[in-house]
This record gives structure tokens, sequence and C-alpha cells, in this order.
């Protein structure tokens, strides 16, 4: 598994990305910001397509409730849910160059480098005993240049031992936080890779990007750094909207923002971005769900919280049913989700070789999460979280009730009233106010909110001595006060509860929508022949950008009305049709274009088209062509793109025509 | 038309909305911030039916190139564009309370509330003379505790004059800058209408959110306040995209943010919005459109500017085709697409005599444009800019082109290449430098880019006289120059291009999503038999936010399987089906929630479903309902949702039942 490689000319591959329109930094003009990017009709398209099978294999299959709300949010929302005080990076500043670098992207390059050095060292030493003395400790090359002033990590050997620790370090590294961070760049003198000088000590920078709403200036607002504060805000509304049933799910597709350090890796860190989060809420005391026995036999590559503070980065395939009864995955909602996701990235074309779904240690997860599970993809940047699914327990919506004094909570009619004994502590108001006066009431409300033990201890108390000393802390009357017998009574009572009132937990699973995109895009793309000129997108028709072409021979008039008829008809069959009749590109030089574009389908209008009304329908993948009555290549095409057919079905039916002559005419 | 009346009962729709989750307003629970909305289920699915209705008539219909671009945007890219400078409103302050108002509408409510005070106290002139003495001029109740302060402008009459003034203003107000306004408010004595207080002059407010990008905090930018500057910045790699073709669109559906200063009028005046937006580009010497024909026989409400600078709000119906020859339209394009905008909105179901289109006056217009049109919407709050349609010219790619020295324009390879003859400046460089020095090259310059006519004059000068002296200014050698005839030679040459290059004019209709959506539910709002708790949404099927109801007659165990079978085949079907199966609620009442919530059309399981499988199929506006075997009604509702027919028709095929006890069961 692990050893899987993804073969990729990265920088071809971006090269093709931005030629064909998938995307292109944004206003590259004013020579573009970091970490910004405009998707072009190709990526739109592409990115619309992976919305629309999201939204259908989530929201519309279990019937979530989608909501759609507002970007800017006023401060004290994201105060509540800890994002100010939390949501930050540690970031580092160059002594001499004042640049800045997140802290932990340093330690991990650092180390890196001297791990690649080691092992370049330790061959040329093996060269070396073999052969001549060689040149010995040179620099390697490239990667040196690379990493600027790291150079000098190069090609040295380091000590088992240390080696050793530096891999531990790596394979845990989003487990520190600052100080530790700190503590590893001075404890191994870990310079910026970019210039070789030495770092300031990591402190943090929150990642929110601020504004000020309205006129006055006065009123702080953020850009959200998540959807799902939105979806809790509303929460109440949506509870009601489901006939106050539970468990129920909200979902959002909509625009983030991170104001990141030090954006690099293309569309995979970015400052704006589009996700998809579901929220979906449950009974903390019954997390099951009612369709986990549909993925209960699903297995899944799971990565281990334990086995990567053991220094492991392999993954390990396991039953969902039975990771979540061994307790690795922490319920049944959770387990079915990851279920859910991993069918999600298999129907939209990611490789199953290439996904892990790791879980997050200790020291790396949310403020506000209990459990979290990142289903990480494979590309040439290496392992990128795409899907995170946490348990957020009943962190937010208990933040936000405190906050703002609203019920954010379930009312669960009992079908049986629960009947139970318990202590009741009624205080005697009569004696209680002129006895304590201002004190009554802060006294009364701890006594009503004591324990049961605590209670009881009371009682025995007031039983034995006729008096007691209750100590308040943190109300407007603090300090010790005499309780007496005759200001309460305790005593055991039978209470009927006809409504239990709980507040949910969340599981959300949480969808980065530009980082699915790109790593589809690496493990879609190939190239014919080995020439990296002739790159191929084999998207499956559901995903592809841009469904089937329709083109013309040559720019010969008489192509031009059956061109319209055969694109006329594709859209009225529902098949947005793209029509490349660029008279100056031979046939072969478009039909590469559409491969670079990922179309899967072509139908080219040519001479005997006029005599007999037949078109060619070619297939991306194959390039195998056949030929038919231009309607009914119009249904074939139809049927593959709804998947009614496969492409082999297809051509079991209709002749292979030679094209040869047609494909090499690029 | 100016009398078509909207009879609605604003503050039930309100409710409404809120209590079937359209909408409400955002962050609710910490007491909301204004202008700031979020969609609940019912509005986000109306939304997406509003914008993939959108796409299919506008983007797909017309292969425009959709894009998806970011939302923060560094400051030169607006600073360039011209919204730094000239994006503002108008805004006053309080001299007391100090509260912010925009100065048009602080103009707006108060010439109002004296016109209706006005009106008033006549009515009350005639009751008087017609009949007792009366209460004369008290204040007209409800109204005036609306404007508060500007109550004591209530029942007071005015001259004649005066009032013609006032209506005057009113057509125009649009028309005002800042002084103008400033003007008003003195010669008038208007005050805040909330307070009765004077206010300061108006003073210009920019609208967008500004915020810093990155680490530094030095990089400033701001919240996109419209999504046409994305596209622009990506107009050359969308012209290569298009295979250099001209004309063609670009297109974007995406948030943007205005600022607003004091926002109200619920959704149609807000802090953040949806917006879909095309650039449509063409050559400035050609605005005819290929499909023009198709539209040049509808009649459109035009109001023209000419004719609301004489004091007139009513349009007058006129075909396209004559309104573009007679120069009142612009060009065919604009036309062109006034037409296409008129048809999507009868296609979602906005009223034809509850829309008008209103062409800006000289000083309403945006700094970029050249003539524009507002598709504006009649609702309750009165005329609303839904749609603008704007000929933004050739001003941004220019300005954008300037500022980065890119080349933002067509090089259009002519079929014929243009022969000429016109005069040549060719400057003798020897002679040219060591007379000049270093004012050669700004001397130089300024003769290559002479026109034709002083190119002419200098070459008689110079023949006559030997000498001539040009004059520079804003170079680095400003000043007088003398010319010699030794130094330039200038003569008539012909000159051969192939190639001809511009920069393209811009049409750009531009959507308000939010603003059509409110429209649209109030045009669709209507209540049953008088009564305001039974509201009904008339939305067409494609519209609707859900489409088809399932529910069991009651909650008997033995509808629980063919429900969920029923809705198992509306889905299979393309269909997405709501269940409504809260127990607690009667069959009448949960019909009554669902017109609440527009749902087309609902099938009830109910006892003779056990017995012979058939269910009730039920539609909203009538209330009719008709019995069938349930996949016999899903494919009913299927075919009625894909409009293949119509509920008459379907009516002429089944027997009606009597459901009179269900519906009044409520």
């Amino acid at each position: 598994m692990a050893d899987s490689k993804l073969n990729i000319d990265r920088s071809a591959l971006e090269q093709l990305l931005q030629k064909r329109f998938f995307l292109a930094p944004s206003f590259e003009i004013y020579e573009g910001i970091k970490g910004l990017y405009d998707f072009g009709p190709t990526g739109t398209a592409l990115q619309q397509n992976l919305i629309s099978m999201w939204r259908q294999h989530f929201v519309i299959e279990e019937s979530m409730l989608e909501v759609d709300c507002s970007i800017l949010t006023p401060a004290k929302v994201l105060e509540t849910s800890g994002h100010v005080a939390k949501f930050a990076d540690w970031m580092c500043r160059d002594t001499v160059t004042h640049d800045f670098c997140r802290a932990d992207h340093l330690v991990e390059e650092a180390l890196e480098a001297r791990l690649e050095g080691d092992a370049l060292a330790r061959k040329l030493a093996g060269a070396s005993i073999a052969g001549d003395g060689g040149a010995g400790a040179e620099p390697s090359g490239k990667k040196s240049k690379k990493k600027g002033g790291a150079a000098g990590a190069a090609a040295v050997q380091l000590e088992d031992a240390v080696a050793k620790e530096y891999r531990d370090i790596l394979a845990q590294i989003d487990n520190y936080d600052g100080d530790a961070l700190g503590e590893l760049i001075t404890r191994f003198d870990l310079r910026n890779p970019e210039t070789g000088n030495t770092v300031t000590a990591p402190m943090p920078f929150n990642l929110m990007f601020n504004t000020s709403i309205g006129p006055t200036g006065t009123l702080k607002g953020y850009l959200r750094p998540e959807t799902a504060q939105g979806q809790f805000m509303n929460f109440s509304r949506l509870l009601e909207f489901n006939n106050q049933k539970m468990p129920f799910a909200s979902a959002m597709v909509g625009r983030s923002f991170r104001n990141e350090i030090s954006p690099r890796q293309g569309i995979l860190r970015v400052r704006e971005f589009t996700m998809a989060e579901i929220e979906h809420y449950v009974d903390p005391e019954n997390k099951s769900h009612p369709r986990f026995d549909e993925v209960a036999e699903l297995k899944l590559p799971l990565l281990r919280a334990s086995r990567q503070m053991e220094g492991s980065t392999e993954p390990a395939q396991m039953a969902i049913g039975d990771a979540v009864s061994q307790g690795i995955i922490n319920n049944q909602t959770l387990g079915y989700f990851l279920g859910r996701i991993y069918l999600y990235l298999m129907k939209i074309g990611i490789r199953a070789d290439l996904l892990r779904f790791r879980q997050h240690m200790g020291n790396e997860m949310a403020h506000y999460a209990c459990d979290c599970w990142d289903a990480e993809i494979k590309t040439s940047h290496g392992w990128v979280e795409c899907v995170g699914c946490a348990d957020r327990s009943a962190y937010d919506l208990t933040k936000h009730a405190e906050a703002t004094k609203r019920k954010l909570c379930v009312q669960e009619h009992l079908p049986e009233p629960i009947v139970k004994e318990m202590l009741v502590c009624e205080p005697n108001s009569k004696v209680f106010g002129p006895r304590l006066r201002r004190a009554a009431k802060p006294v009364q409300d701890h006594l009503l909110a004591l324990p049961e033990d605590d209670l009881a201890a009371l009682r025995d108390a007031l039983a034995r001595d006729g008096r007691a000393v209750v100590t308040l802390t943190g109300t407007a009357a603090d300090g010790d006060h005499e309780i007496t017998a005759d200001m309460v009574s305790i005593e055991r009572q039978t209470i009927t509860e006809h409504v239990r009132v709980y507040t949910p937990n969340v599981i959300e699973p949480s969808f980065g929508i530009g980082r699915i995109l790109y790593a589809l895009v690496e493990h879609s793309y190939n190239v014919r022949a080995n020439d990296v000129n002739r790159g191929v997108f084999s998207f499956n028709a559901q995903v592809a950008p841009f469904k089937c072409l329709v083109l013309p021979l040559s720019n010969n008039a008489c192509f031009a009305k059956p061109l319209l008829e055969a694109a006329r008809q594709l859209r009225s069959a529902g098949v947005p049709a793209r029509i490349d009749d660029a008279a100056s590109a031979s046939i072969g030089r478009r039909y590469a274009r559409n491969d670079e574009l990922g179309t899967p389908y072509a139908i080219t209008v040519d001479f005997q088209t006029a005599k007999d009304n037949t078109v060619t329908l070619r297939e991306r993948d194959t390039t195998n062509q056949i030929r038919g009555p231009q309607d009914e290549m119009v249904r074939v095409v139809k049927d593959l793109v709804a998947g009614y057919t496969t492409w082999s079905d297809v051509l079991s039916r209709y002749e292979l025509i030679d094209t040869t002559a047609l494909e090499n005419d690029a």
C-alpha cells in the first residue's frame, strides 16, 4: 500500500491545468496573490459535478437539511466557538529576512532534508567502499539547490539513533504544539530551508481574516473559517423544521477562508476554498446508526493514533464493523460516515490504493473535537487531508447556549415516563430571605444545583448538628454561609419525568472540495505513449467537465448544418455538447485537445455524413471509434453518460473503424 | 400597469418565511446583524433551482464560459477598476444620536411622508367640507408612528407647486449626487425620519469590506463587490480557451459583499448576497447579435431615462426590435439580453404586470457604464432593481491593461488585408539624439503618437519654414523643442494590415439572486379563503423547493412500508420526495404545512393502499385529488414535474375524489 506510486511529471501536469484552464492563479495579470486560485470553465464544471454528486450521495440520499449561511460572522460568535483564541498556526520569522514560515513545515522540511542527506551519504559510502574513493560528500545537486541554505545537511550521514529519532518525530509531526516545535528547532538547530538563517521561537498566528461591519467601524467581524458555525446558529430552527425528530443532519456547501501564513502546494493550501460540511446531530447516549449494516462489512485502510505515536505510517485494512466493535472507531455513526466518505471518493474516481483514514493524535485534535479521522489521499505532494470526520461532541451547542442563554437542546418525549426516587432540596424562602438577605439567592441557587451525594451529606449534617456551612465561589456572595435546619427541607421524593432534555452531539464530515478535485486530477492524469505532450484525463463520464465533443472533420462549409444538429440533439438529450470547429487545427489536434479536457466522447461529422447521415463516435481512453446514424449515436452517448451502458458493451454492437491516420494527425 | 397591486399582508408573509425556514436573520441567537440572512432548507432549495434554471437558460443555452473566481481581491485591482475611489453611497449622521443613514433614502422617505401628509390633509379637508368639522389634522396613526420624528409632516397640505416639485424629485431620486442631496436636505429642512433630528451634510462612504491578506498585515484587500472583476482578470485565458473566437461570454455565480450603511427591507438590501453575472465581450464596431431575431418581436415595458427626467414613472410597451432601431436601446446585443432576461423572469414565475425595464439616468450610471437598463420588479417594498444590464464599454479592460501593461485585447485576423494610405513619421535618430539629448526620446514618442491632422500640419510647417516647435506636457522633458526638417521624414505611405487589434466592449447582465427570489416569493404568495393562516406558495414545479410530499393518512404502522416504497420510487424517478409522517399532526394540517412550502404535489398512503396498492395524488393550487396505482401516480408526478403533462390534462384522465373532510381537518 504505502509503496503505491503516482508516476507524475507534476510540472507538465500543472502547465496542462493552466493551458486547459482548469485553474490559474487569481489576479495573475497583477502578479497574483499567494494562495488564491480561480477555476476556469473546465475546473468550474469539474467542481460543479463533484458538488452535485456529493449532494446526491449525502444530502438527497439521507434527506439532510441543506442550508446556506452568511460568510461574514460577528466576532462574538467565533469568540464563543473558541476560534478567536485557538484557531491559529505556529509561525516563525527568519531572523535576517524577517520572512514568515510555518513552524511545523519548517521542522518537517529540515528533518526530511537531513534524512535525505543521510540516505545519500550512506549510498555514497557504500559506493565508495565498493569502488573507488569517489567524490564522497558532495551535496545532492538538485535537492540541495532547492533547499537553499539547508544544503549543508546534504550527504551527511546521521547516527542511527538520530535518524530514528527524526523519523519518529516526522511520524507525529502534527502532534507538536508551539513550545514543542520551538524546542525541536533549538535542539536540532533547524534553519529556514529557504535561506539557511535561524528563526525566532514559534508564535501563534490566528488564521481568520477580519473586517468590520457597518459604517461605524466598531462591529468587528471575521470571514468564516468553516461553514459549521452557521449551521449551529440555526440548530433550533432546523430541529423544528425536522418536526423535532432526532437524529438528523444539516449540510452546507460554500466558501470558507483561512489566512495561511505561507501558502504553497498549488490549490492544496489556499486562503479561500469551497467546503462541503455535514453536521449530524445524535443522541450522546445512542450513537448507533440505522443504516450502519450497509457499511459494516466494508474494509477501510485505517491508521490509528496509537500506531502513529509508535512511529508507524502504515494503515491496516479493517472492516468498519470490527473497528467500531473493538473501539478503534468511537461509534457507529462515525463509522457509518467513514464508510460513506469512502464510497463517495470511489464513485468520483479516487484510487483506493492511494487513500487512507488517519486518526488524529491527542494534541493534533481541533479544540472542539473528541475523536477525528481524516481521509487522506496520496498525491505527488504526499498524503493530503481531503475529508475530516470529527466527533465534535456537544462542544459548540453547549458553548453557544451558555453565551446566548438560548436553549440549544432536544426535548425528547419519553414513550414511558421515568419514575425515580431522588433527594429533593426545597428552600424555605420565608426564613431564607430575612436571614441571608443579599446572599439568599446565590445560596439557594447553590443548594438547588448540589449533586445527590452532597445533598445527602448536607441533610445528615443538618440532622446531626442543626446547622451546616456552605462555601460559595464565583458568585455575588462568595464565602461561607451558615444554614440551619429550618431553612431547607431535604427529602427523598418520587419524581416522574415525561421529557428527557439533552444537548445533541455532532458528528461532522467536512470535505475540502478543492483538495479532492486536485487529488482526482492527479489520479486521472496519464500520458499516451510516454509523450508528455499527449496528456489525457481519464475522468468517468459523470465527473468529466464536458461530456461530448462535437466536431467537423475540417472547415468545409458542408459540415456546419449537421454539426449544429448533432449539438442540438445532444443538448435536448440533456448532454451539453462542446463544439470544436476551430478551422486552423487538424482533427487529431482537436481530439488531443479534448483528451486534455477529459472529455470522454466525441462525435465527428465527416463527408460520409452528407451521404448517409452517419457520424463517428470516439471514446477517449481507448481512442476507439465506431460509426452509426447520427440520432442513434446521440442516444448511445446519452446512455453512456447516464451509466446505462458501457463502452465495451457498445463495442460489442458496432464495428470498430480504423482511425490511426486521424489520431496521428495531431 | 402602474395600478397593478400586490395584495399582500407582508408581516404575515415574513412570519411564514421564517416559520417554514425559507430564511432567517443570521446569528439570530446572538441578536443578529443587520443585513445578513441565512437560507434554510426551503430557501436553499429554491435558490438552487433558480440558479440551475439560470445556468440552463443562459450558460448552457449560449455556451458561455463559466468561471469561479476569488472573493478576496487585492486593493490594486479595485483601485484600477475605480471601486476604491467611486464605489460609495452618500451618508448623513444624525446630529444628536450620531446614527448613520443613507442620504438618498432620507430624502426619499422624508418627501414621501410629506406627500402622504398632503394627501391626508386634502382628504380631511374634503371630508370636513362635506360633513362635520371632524378631528382634522390628526397624524395618520400607524404611518406616523413608523416615521417617528417625521410625524410633524403628516396631514399638512402642501402648495400644488411644492407637491409637484417633490414628485419630480422622487421620480429621479437616483440621479442626485451627494452635493445635490445635501442641497435638498437644506432647502427643504429634511430630518432623520427615525428621530426628527437634523443631519450632517452627505459624505461618501465606500461600500467595500476591507481586510488584510497574509501574516504581515501590509497587503490590503477587499471582499469583491461584484463578480465582474474576476472575470476581467481572466479575459486573455478565456479568449484563448474560446479558440480566439469573438464574440463570447463568461459567467459566474457567487457571493459578493457590500457594506450597506443602514440595511432594511429584509433580504432586498443585504451586506452579503449571491449574484449571477454575465460578461459578454463584443466588437465595439459591431454590437449586432446573431440571435437577435429571436427576441426582436418581444414587447417589453420600457421606462426611458428621458421620461424619468420629465417626472414620469410610466413604462411604455415596445418591441425590442423597434427600441433598438429607434436608438432607445443602444444596440442589438443589449436588446437581446433584455429579451433573454425577460424570458428568464417569466419562466421562473415573475408576474409580467409587475415588471418594468428602467433606463439609468446620466448621474445614476455606475462609473464604468455607458448605457444601463434595470429589470425592476414590483414588490410590497415598491419597485426593486433585480437585474442590471449595463454596457460597460471597454472601460474595465482598458484600465486593467494600462495598470498591468498586459494586452487585454483581441487580434482579429482580417480575411482580406486592409490596404490604406497614411502619413508616416520616421525620425532620423542620427540627428535626433545628438541634437535633443535627454529630450530625444520623449520628443520622438510625441511625434510617433501624433494624429494624422497634426502630422500633416507639422509636415507643412517643416516644408515651409524648415523648422517647427513642438510642446511636450506630462513627460520627462516638458516644454518647447525645436524640430528641423532634417530630423524627420513625414511621408504618405501605403500600409497593409493583416490583423485588426481592438479592446472588446462588455455587455453585462447582472442578477441579484436573493432579490429575484424574494420578488418571486411575493408574486407566488396567496392565502386560501382570505385566511392568513392558510398561506400557499404557488411555485411552478421546476422552481418549487420540494416537488412531492409523501405522507401516511395517520400514524398507523401499516402505512410505513408503502410510504417508504413510494418515496423510493419517486427518488429513483429523479423526483426527490419529502416525507411528512409527523404522527401528531392531522392529514389536513400536513397538507397545509406543505402548501406553505409551495410543494406542488402530494401522494397519500391510506387504508385502501393496503388493499389495492392505490394511492391518492393531490395538487396544491386546486387541492384536487385523484386516485390510482402507486407506480402510475409516481409516473404522473414525474411527468408533471418534467413539464410533459399538466394537471388539467391529468384531471381529464382520472376521476376527482372528494376530499373536503381531509382538507378541513387542518
